[in-house]
């Protein structure tokens, strides 16, 4: 599999556009520059569209979001979808409360988003299927993550990322999945949102008819850094959650390549 | 001594629902999910009410507080007494300026709190005390630490833990004291912080009439993971905040067993 | 070269503070915690006045600014400039958007500085030079740095630091460059910020006209701490944010002496 997009990133350092929440700022700051990207984490609504003009990737977590935050997310997604920046969204626990369903949907509505990334009770409450979600983290879902990562991709028509033991990516009609990463990942916060973060990096340097390999290629190296991270770690999280950026840095196409474990339904 | 929360908290995963400062998020973040909790860490108040109906735990920090914050705060914590959701106190810098000390004294007339846990300048403040903090670090105070405990616990009409070299945890009649711990803790923000969300995860999965114990047990197997995490170290404060991580993961009945140093007044 | 100040901060623990943006609190406190000052991280305007009573020093940092921000920098500077405490200025990105450019224009009419610091497309842009710089990160510009430095503290009546390879720091008429430091610095968010904090901590134990010689010894402290971190290093740069904090906290003054490597112009 040849992989273009981390290449890209390393050469053209893509500015990435976050509006984030507050608990992963720093962590995806430090993500996206290990990797090479640019992240400029501004959640200020008066520059919000201002950013879109020499912005290569926006991405839109609802993760924690002041009523300052949802204005800033809306004019700054509205002016990208103008721009022809690519908007990532993440919905952080949405089927956890009324407010984060409401806002999300409005979002869903008013903007077109070039992926969607989620743990799967995430998506299959986009999908409109019955999930049981805990709060923020990942639930169990009666149907197959496959199907329903395709469901969502076809209802918002655009690429969905499911992150996983095992990632799906589908863009409605092909579904990818990736089999590498580390049971450590989800016990670091952030590394969901840091991963929507990347994704927003490579589809920015990605054609737009690239989208579902871009996002491909970004949760395939981001789950490999993961592999590496882990390599000789228990428990030990602090410690992984540093060797992860250090890992995000050391990351080439070669490496990659060497333990991908990617299949194509 | 029998410890009964940390295995609870492994097995049921509480969901801690933290209302805290911009400083701490990530690590608080961290800090539960390696202990095996689950944490929310929102500051909406249009959720606020929400989350109660699935929170085990409520974490009040005043550390950075917008007007959002508070609102979110006061909605919160009424809607977690209603629900019978155990709600801890951290009363950061309360002695410092008079905004703090206004909202903490509206805090402490509207909502019953299950635990208050700070620094002996704060509890001192709270219990009437002079003392003489600075900012939101401890100061010296005049009185003994365990008087003081046990003054603000019968006040407050709750359990109340005064972090320092000696931790002092009261319910306003016992007085226990814990006399594990390291000098590296207070040197890495959030340290503090951190212990009030784990309180909330211990009394999270605790009955309503074990909140003394439940506290007790949280502020030990914190001490014993500080303690752990700084073998070996002399002021690497960025090194030992990671193996605190790592720590907090590792721990178990047995090994705080080990290592436990309590006194019971 | 004799040091005075870092001596001085680890004996005064002076107060910092802090009015920056949310990406880099945790790494700012942590920062300033391991060099020996006492880090107080408040936005809020409510107690910013307050706050100034007790303060040594007061950072203002535009990185991620919210109206709240906004309303306590000023309430907070106004009220430094009048209790004498020096406040230092982190004008994060100010060419990017037009909105950063209006807060920054607004504060140096308003307020007295005793430091600004900032990259070399940032202080251009103060200067009124052409600079090309990408969002918060640093471009190239046409004209010399430490012409440019010159001329700004020249405008603005205070101390200017360009960070960059070679640190450039004048008062208007003397310039100062550091030839320390070490590439990994530039690659973890928020060490530019966290260098204004540690400025702010400097001259918050100097007297009034010592403020080019405190940010000489903030700036020097900080970039031999940096190449010492990075001693070993390739590019792992998680590894370096937590070796470059410990190194914070076991800086000496012989240490720095030893591997200083200023020039006067």
């Amino acid at each position: 599999m040849p992989f273009h997009f981390l290449h890209r990133v390393k050469q053209q350092n893509p500015l990435v556009h976050c509006i984030t929440n507050i608990v992963v700022t720093n962590f995806s700051a430090n993500g996206l520059l290990a990797l090479g990207a640019s992240p400029f984490m501004s959640t200020m609504h008066e520059e919000a569209e201002d950013i879109q003009q020499f912005a290569n990737g926006l991405l839109i977590n609802i993760g924690t979001i002041t009523q300052t935050d949802v204005q800033a997310m809306f004019t700054a997604a509205k002016a990208a979808n103008a721009a022809g920046v690519p908007v990532v969204l993440d919905p952080v626990g949405v089927g956890a409360t009324r407010y984060r369903r409401h806002i999300t949907t409005q979002l869903l509505q008013q903007i077109q988003f070039a992926v969607i990334r989620g743990n799967i009770s995430e998506i299959a409450f986009l999908a409109g299927e019955e999930s049981r979600g805990k709060g923020v983290d990942a639930g169990e879902t009666q149907g197959d993550n496959a199907q329903i990562a395709k469901t969502a991709a076809k209802k918002y028509r655009c690429v969905v990322a499911v992150s996983g033991e095992t990632d799906v990516i589908s863009d409605g009609e092909r579904i990818i999945k990736i089999h590498n990463g580390t049971t450590l990942l989800p016990k670091v916060t952030g590394t969901g949102c840091l991963l929507g973060a990347v994704i927003a990096a490579f589809v920015g340097v990605a054609e737009k008819d690239q989208n579902l390999q871009a996002c491909v290629e970004a949760c395939l190296a981001y789950a490999v850094a993961g592999e590496l991270a882990a390599k000789g770690l228990q428990q030990e999280v602090g410690t992984f959650a540093v060797k992860f950026i250090d890992q995000l840095a050391a990351l080439t196409p070669d490496l990659i390549n060497q333990y991908a474990r990617v299949s194509y339904a």
